[in-house]
């Protein structure tokens, strides 16, 4: 989480909503990625949606069953929709997200077999998020 | 939505599951696409969202408000949420998908001012996922 963490810093220096992650396949990371939304011009350049492609590549297949997924942030359900895609072995993030996390839709929107873990460094994440969405409004 | 059946049609030729879509604003199409999940090894490269990265570069900016998303099958989550954050004004789908369709989940993926139209072409959307499936399980 240390290393997604470090993603989420870069965005912060991007201007970008401070979001990073990291996809480890056995013991090392295959794919490192951080929110784009606003450098891309894109909506879908959310971290973990760069991952996923990223790390599919690096495993020549569309399912990463083996891997884990750190996130400094709650997926949103378009990112839990697409975990749900590749089928990912496990999720961990940091903050919840309480206005647009996976959790609050009511069905489960990851695959069945997804192992999901939370509040990993979710202090320190929250911060980064905060001390954005301040300094944007001053 | 002819225009997506043809896009879909692209998809079958080249042994994807034939989703296919456009993006119109205004009188005009502005991205149009078909699903490359195989092509790209890509769990995320559904028709829709290739659209709207294609979009959001066409009208320079994320959202699509004043764009409508014509696709022959009913979103997934993953897509209903990029949808979401890109704040398609109308989703215009043909077939629905009793599997994954966005509409499964409880809670509404979308925005709240998208304007969703179901049924069109249905049938021929239908059929032409049918033809596919079967072919592959023959």
């Amino acid at each position: 989480m240390r290393e997604a963490l470090k993603e989420a810093m870069t965005a912060f220096g991007k201007d970008e909503v401070p979001v990073g992650c990291v996809i480890v396949s056995g013991s090392g990371i295959i794919a490192r990625a951080h929110n784009l939304t606003e450098t891309l011009n894109d909506p879908t350049a959310h971290a973990e949606m760069q991952a996923i492609t990223a790390a599919a590549q690096v495993v020549g297949g569309k399912y990463l069953n083996d891997c884990t997924l750190y996130v400094t942030l709650e997926p949103c359900p378009m990112c839990a929709g697409a975990l749900f895609w590749a089928q990912i072995g496990k999720i961990v993030y940091g903050a919840a997200d309480p206005k647009r996390g996976f959790s609050l839709s009511g069905a489960s929107l990851l695959h069945p077999k997804t192992i999901v873990e939370s509040g990993v460094l979710a202090g320190e994440s929250a911060r980064l998020l905060q001390r954005f969405f301040r300094k944007k409004r001053s």
